[in-house]
């Protein structure tokens, strides 16, 4: 190919990266080479760096890049993310300057770059690896560092002059990576799991109202793939949104568990070097920022180590893609055919089902939830075995933890609403074969129960089985029951009971 | 050995079931014969059984006990699942009485018959393997069976008369296996999940009475592995503690979603067969027989096949396992030595350690902690395969949904209690080791940040690791703070900030 | 219930254990207390201990039947495991007679003692819960202390007279827990994987039976669920017996990984006290014990700690539950229906399906055999994660992978069976259903591909599905094909190129 | 930032994708749309759809990319993957021409499109994402219509003049993606499984010339993190590569699983369409490409669902990471410390360790390890449940099977080269520390097992614990042995027997 490919990768995001794949061109730049290969000095402990004089980052950054060049996954690839940063950096320097230990002026500089942040802007500057070392500490450099020198633009000086603006000093004040880092990512869980939510919900709804539409379309119901006792379309899909409303709410449950934030525990949980009163603070603007009620945690020694906050929601994620799971597997099921299968329902078509078979047309849509869901449940094993990889005062796993989770919800996010949009929205059913399958059931005879009993009951579904005759064919001939007993038992309508359900618009 | 051998299996039951191993002694017998080798006929769907005559069980459980022998493990092996069975036909009795389907006097002998099973009588006639196809059926029928022969027998009759009170019609009145099978799955765990909180907040209180002792005792922090800041051994211990109530309130809130029952669903959830007004009634007796919030489920026909009570109380499972685990492994760290290893505190000898190794003593309790919760986190993945797994109107895999968490609940009780008694309550700390990685540690240069600014401070720790001394050296070498400054800014009891913590006894 | 009852747990095993549930009865003995309650006393580094007079075991066993009262799982559970003590505690006797540091007459004792644990006898002394810390010392002692106090009876002395027979000088000469523990879990798998494999060439031998006998009945097969193209029946039984083979191959090649021991390893990989040639020796006696190629590892310390060997087996353990559950569910929707399913296939009527709905019949063999292949991919989470789990010179989790993989083995095998004996044995075909399904299908529509081109064909299956007519009625109609094109082109059987597998008996 | 940032994602790979990341800047091209804004006109079963004119891709290509928005990771984030489509169609393509199904002229164009592909072309053309419904129809097509337009091109024709080479009557001709789709993920895990070999192979060498370097140098062995026997530096590290040598075995041995390929197929395993002859010439073309012996499946039928050898393969990468993580656990174990911790053995230090503690360096180069492998065990899990979740003759479910091994291929290989480079060959050993653990310790008393036997010597270490002395010193104030013997029983460096492992170089 000549020329070049453009492709937004989400379009759902606000923040949609842009990504261009230069395709064979093999570049020899280098990440520590800027465009105009003008470089300026960092030094940290190991000693002196060149860095990109048009980069924000700084030295260890630089370092960060040069290490761990893993997984191609930068953290920059979940905007919210890097929103999250700037959010928990600002919080703190709010809190800094409410109990003295910051000036003014250096908490004006830290706003103006926290805002633009947040606005999207420098998104690119925050490349390093999910995959890295140091329990997430270059991740916390790499946002000191940009934000540091954002800040130092922004108040007309120059990047690297950080007798202005110091990434340590300033922004990591009263910080350690051990608070900033697991906080930022339950600032960018807890932002997304709002957008996840609301996906959820307009899913939910496209399902009851698609029920709602079939409400009395009567079929069979079964249990173990046994032919059971009739249903409604109606009473099915409402189910699956009846489901996932209980997933919307294990969602918001779990939420709760990422509230509980240890700023202020800086490098253990003791708090050496944050002031008294900043942890307080910190949660407080936190909450404000956020609008969401941000606590700072009771014990901070637990709260430094503990991990159970991700491992909860992490299972409601986990729990969400079974949910998925399920339902998508229902609607194989359902669609199945068109002529050797149960056919009840049809699904839209996107594609061509079949580079051999002509006319085929596939279920993609549910298949690619399961495999979306499938990778959520992977996900949810990493950070089992993450969370309980954890020694002494500090778990150095969770970047893989905060990758996975993250993964997840965008997996979830976007697929649920391909699912909505592309496959439940158009849902229709063949109510023809539905009929049929009721005309021929046995399963009915259930309702015989409470009349003759369950022995009797039996025996007459029995006879239709073996003489493949209807269950109402074998109750007139025995005379079991009369006409009107038939008409008022065994109407397969009120035999679903439609107006028991809270869940029915009646 | 000649004679045999007997043995309690678990003490700590009210209920301990008592095995005899009978050892090499091969015998002949097979389940279907009773001790006398008389017998009585029942039939089903599939025709006659002989049943031994002293059997309170009948031909459908007699079938499963010859279908399904592949565990080992019969359902009585939790003696609760079997109390909970009980609570469930009595409650479904009482409402069917309520609505006026059950006669009084068959309500009285179901009464009679479910008192017995929950004084932890009958408990050898639920023998059904764990194991089973059918979504539970066999085991539904067993206790069908049972509370029928009970009844019969406690209200004058003779097993078998099935004419006074039937397995089908009576015991399962109103009910399907789809609804009562998962809804007994539920009061098992409830039942069991109050002992369980029980024992995890002996061993939290455990902990934080250890913590106490120490709680001054100051010891170096450590993140990564790598020396961070001092705090005090208290701040650990409790810390645990602080830790473990978490997983408490985490239990305690997934206890909640096993609220809610979907009895009166019958087989798919249209309550096909229950009288109107069952449902409510039912779950109301419910929550009197057990003293907890039990109601009925919205949507009754998602609460047929949905999961998610389990996923989510698998998931608090899982999560009580990984923190268990994780301190089991800090005290595993913090006791390694004697000589080449930390060595801050000393566990309880409970064994010889070795086998050849003369004087070595293991830390074998937190070991087998870390056992049961490994065992613990497979649980849960079997719970989710199996969640994720079910059909259309129902998921046939809830047996080995229930079976792996109740095994995870016993485990963790059973360990919880050893943990305590045999390894917390008894720990000891080697002060002199403490004092002396404190003389030595560098690590309290953290505190100088505020003072000097953070590079400068790095420059005296590199020079403290490159020649050796102790940070304090340096600092007065280098004039760095007044003696006076060292006292007031240094002392590493000041540091932890012991008086921050809301969980601290002050 | 006033008797008792008795039961059979395994009885396809050799050595079946007998285990009497006395029920409700409350015992107050303990493991401690002898039929006769008299005791002798023995010591170790903890001190004295009272030993029931007639138990064979020695203190240390003592010790851990007290302090490990967990899972009421006995290492005697799986009888080859104890078996597999015998193997390794006579090869390591006789390694050490080989190399002139036990006398001939100590080896005479353990070889007496050896064949009868290897004949089932004392198996109910191997007590110790499968649950312990100590990376299995306990276990080895209570090997160490039954071989002992057998031999010292079988050869005139009295249990506890250790001057004659010792059990940690002479039945752990040159041993190890950490060589001897892992040595006989791999003993024990060894011989086990013998009768699984045993087991699922019968059942690959039962579907190839099956498969054989409808080799020529035609249907449709289906990719995602939706109609593809012709098949036969033969052609898809024969495949689940194919896979299987495959199952069987990957377990055979997964054995070799336990074929490596570490014994003369001893503590950790170093043979401090194992004499030059011990290992060599000890390896050889235990090939020629078992039959089977048993090697010393090249790396002894790597072989002390490395979990490779386990992670393989079970890993291949799983792969066969993968394919158990994938042929399961494949049965359970062929056998749908009977009326509103695909309704292929009639499996075997074990019990009446459910307790509510007449008539109905349940797959619950395939059923069953989801439950345990559920459980199996749980078992080999836990043995990842306990694998994952160890520390520099061992790996402390082994029992739990023990436990693991020998309950994994004793699901499948006795899965295994009853899917053969009662369900595929008797699988049946409904020829006019699939008839039916042929007749009515598009799918053969992918023959035309090579005549008409992929994009005419297309039209043809769009027409048919558009208009509800068959594919052949539509090719008459635009005269695509003559008819004896259609008979030369189109037959289903031929089309099923039966010919071309190297598995069809021709 | 204004301007922009290149960067090289995997420089490790000869085909690295450059990636653009243009930042906040929100474009609103979508992937339809060439950089001309000129399109051409393609049809499939769905209609019409504009294609970009410079778009080597076609209808069904595009109709995935605008359906499959969800996780923003192409098929050619794995350049090998695209390498195996060109082989895979290339040796169709032969095999066609082979059995006079394909025109020579077709076939040249066809290999001129395939070598250009394998020489790193086109990459940016195979863009649609991993996750898709379909089986992968979707990633078989675009390899079907870029290698049809290629072909076109290179033959002096134009894109989408598809009556000289056709996507589906060509490049797919007897093919189905459910024989290609599979055998592409085959390929380019044998592709990849080499370099991660040969990667294990130096890491591996890495520590045996480490450990060759200190092979006399003795230590303390720990056992469950207690003091056990002496061993030395070197057989602890040559351990660790003698047990990574373990893992490239059984890589090698699980890639086997991967050699038997189901071409010939097509769409359910009864090869409709494909002529006779055709899948053996294919299977032997591919074997010629690749180098490899790639043979077809006996069953085509089971081969075309069956999962076995990506579970197999991905059980192998799970075994690696398991133990790639106990190596660098115990790495970050042994070089704890710097003063409170065992510091053995330091790590180079990469970056600074940490944003608060001044001075302090991780291990964050076995942390990165870590992480690497919990991701890889993850997917295992995910490839587990994927496998599982198959349905008659297809599983549906491979994408993600196959994302999620390659994407474990690059992390460990990129993981372990870093490893290796960054950690690994700068280990220094701390011996005065050694020295100071032997000088100290009590583990030696084993040695004295064969002569005083255990009791003796347990009486011994007690002592010597209690009084804290040295075990040496107890020896000589009790006379236990002669100096004389001290020197020859109780030397270290003899204890260790360097002289029997067959790893160590003599």
């Amino acid at each position: 190919m000549r020329g070049s490919l453009l492709r937004i990768l989400r379009t759902a995001d606000a923040l949609a990266l842009t990504v261009f794949f230069a395709g064979n061109m093999l570049l020899s730049q280098q990440p520590t080479q800027s465009s105009t290969g003008k470089t300026r000095t960092e030094k940290d402990l190991l000693g002196e760096k060149q860095i990109p004089a048009d980069a924000y980052y700084g030295v260890q950054t630089q370092r960060a890049l040069e290490n761990f060049q893993l997984s191609g996954i930068p953290i920059n690839h979940y905007p919210e993310f890097i929103q999250a940063w700037a959010i928990v950096k600002l919080a703190a320097a709010q809190a800094n300057t409410d109990v003295g230990a910051m000036k003014p002026e250096r908490l004006a500089a830290i706003e103006k770059a926290a805002q633009a942040v947040r606005d999207g802007k420098y998104q690119d500057q925050f490349m390093v690896d999910w995959y890295q070392g140091g329990a997430g500490t270059s991740t916390n450099m790499n946002a000191n560092e940009v934000l540091a020198n954002v800040g130092l633009e922004l108040t007309g000086h120059k990047k690297g002059e950080y007798q202005f603006l110091e990434p340590h000093d300033d922004l990591n004040m009263s910080q350690s990576t051990n608070d900033s880092y697991p906080t930022a990512i339950k600032v960018a869980l807890i932002l997304r799991n709002d957008k996840l939510v609301d996906e959820l919900q307009k899913l939910s709804a496209s399902f009851r109202t698609k029920g709602d539409t079939y409400l009395k379309v009567v079929k069979m119901g079964r249990t173990e793939l046994q032919d059971a006792v009739p249903m409604t379309v109606g009473q099915e899909l409402n189910a699956f949104a009846a489901s996932l409303d209980g997933e919307i709410a294990g969602l918001r449950q779990a939420e709760k568990s990422l509230y509980v934030v240890n700023m202020g525990a800086t490098a253990i949980g003791t708090g050496m070097n944050a002031p008294k009163g900043y942890a307080e603070k910190c949660a407080a603007h936190m909450a404000t920022l956020m609008g969401k009620p941000i606590v700072p945690a009771d014990d901070m020694l637990a709260a430094t180590w503990d991990q159970q906050g991700f491992v909860v929601y992490s299972a409601a994620l986990k729990s969400t893609a079974i949910k998925l799971s399920k339902i998508s597997s229902d609607l194989i099921l359902l669609a199945s055919g068109p002529r050797a299968g149960l056919n009840e329902i049809d699904l839209p078509a996107l594609q061509p089902g079949s580079s051999i078979m002509p006319g085929k047309v596939n279920p993609v849509v549910p298949e690619v939830v399961n495999l979306v869901a499938f990778r959520v449940m992977g996900n949810d094993f990493v950070t089992t075995i993450a969370a309980h990889s954890g020694q002494l005062q500090l778990n150095a796993y969770e970047p893989v933890e905060g990758l996975s989770m993250m993964e997840s919800q965008e997996l979830l996010n976007n697929t649920s609403k391909l699912f909505r949009t592309k496959c439940v929205d158009g849902i229709t059913v063949d109510e023809k074969v539905l009929a049929h399958y009721m005309e021929t059931t046995v399963g009915i005879v259930t309702a015989l129960n409470p009349i003759v009993g369950y022995e009797k009951a039996t025996e007459l579904a029995q006879e239709a089985y073996s003489s493949g005759k209807g269950i109402l064919e074998i109750i007139r001939e025995k005379h079991v029951l009369t006409e009107a007993q038939i008409q008022d038992l065994l109407d397969p309508v009120k035999l679903t009971n439609l107006d028991r359900s809270k869940y029915v618009n009646k």
